[in-house]
């Protein structure tokens, strides 16, 4: 199972419209089930260090199956998974990547989204997500 | 001078259109002129390898404001660039990176086709490239 | 003193028979006394962002000679060790990577698990290299 | 179309048998379609600095669907592919390297195999991915 780029574009323009309707600025990447990415969309003026972390974020949803804030909660001082960021040539805790999942509930590929705050951000990955049927 | 994301958008279209109509299965990436990602697709079973090769044309492109064949003849052993793919984490000099500029002449991106033959990949380059306006 | 491959393939075995029982999905890493891998498994389904944690988390075993979650404790916040997680192009200091020890005590090698709880991923471990005799 | 550690270790035992039989001493590696690692075993002695090489023979076989050896004919000086390994983290594009399918001819994975001559390790390579039912 695995998205097509029909679908990772419709992602995309799902989230470029919530984000304009919410006015912000984001970068937005889609990836498949094997964390490769698909299609990608950078917004006029966004940060351009997000450019890596919206890739990071999606990549961090799909390898660990659940959305990068709960990995986050794990990852804090004294917690379990204490500095795991360093895996995996980096991985990004904090929410903005969420799965794709289809009808079904398998999971084809994952969101990553960055470019404001973080609820921000993970709002638009979830309004980008939703799109893909 | 910096390609728009709806100019962007209009080359990776244009792209896919060509491909579409060459039969081929690409990684297509656009930069702006700051060498950042703006705009990106991978045709559903392109090549996983193409997908950073795709970037690092483009990449290449913008870095020294040539086509990447181009530096590439210059790259050859015993020539004056010999190796010179080592450095900035990875340059790729054979086709399929090309620069992208508005209808003054002025650099305003790039971007970067991998998937098939490099005369296919600098097709569907030039292709995406004439599609900005 | 090197573990030999017969001895890594039976820590892997056991390590796996522990997973199905306990019906966690594990990666499961052998790294020799030199800190090389000498055998991987990667069960169906387990979290592909713990193929690389697995690997790190024996080799930081092996690299400090004590259990990766003792370097966890050390490397907190106000700690002597803090951020060690930054040497080594990137060390895993929570649980689940263990020294692997011939009957006589030396050091042969190390195992590292990753794929479920920290807990869990140390209890399949210790499984492990308890198999090496 | 994914491989199943069950097919994976059946490919790393008919590789270790053929190797046992040539008398050579090898790195393998198995990954999925993802080209992720699946399993993984390095034979007694086998060289150091294969363990690496073998997984980015696999690695590349798969991210350009074919044999590594037919990339390293394009990608000598002069060719088409010159210098195509800096790409991706680093390729290897001799003999070695060859993907794995299911007996529709669907690509499930890729075996890279290394430590002894590229003619070897190709045979020991081949040996494993024929193993794969």
């Amino acid at each position: 199972m695995n998205i097509t780029l029909e679908q990772a574009l419709q992602a995309i323009k799902a989230a470029l419209e919530k984000s304009s309707e919410m006015n912000v600025k984001m970068n937005i990447a889609v990836m498949d089930s094997g964390a490769n990415l698909v299609a990608f969309a950078k917004m006029d003026d966004a940060w351009i260090g997000s450019i890596d972390i919206a890739q990071k974020k999606a990549k961090t949803a799909r390898y660990f199956n659940m959305n990068t804030g709960e990995i986050g909660k794990l990852s804090q001082p004294g917690q379990p998974l204490y500095n795991i960021e360093h895996s995996n040539n980096g991985l990004i805790s904090f929410p903005g990547g969420v799965l794709i999942k289809d009808p079904s509930g398998n999971i084809i590929g994952s969101i990553g989204v960055s470019g404001s705050s973080v609820e921000d951000d993970h709002e638009v990955a979830l309004a980008g997500a939703a799109a893909v049927i």
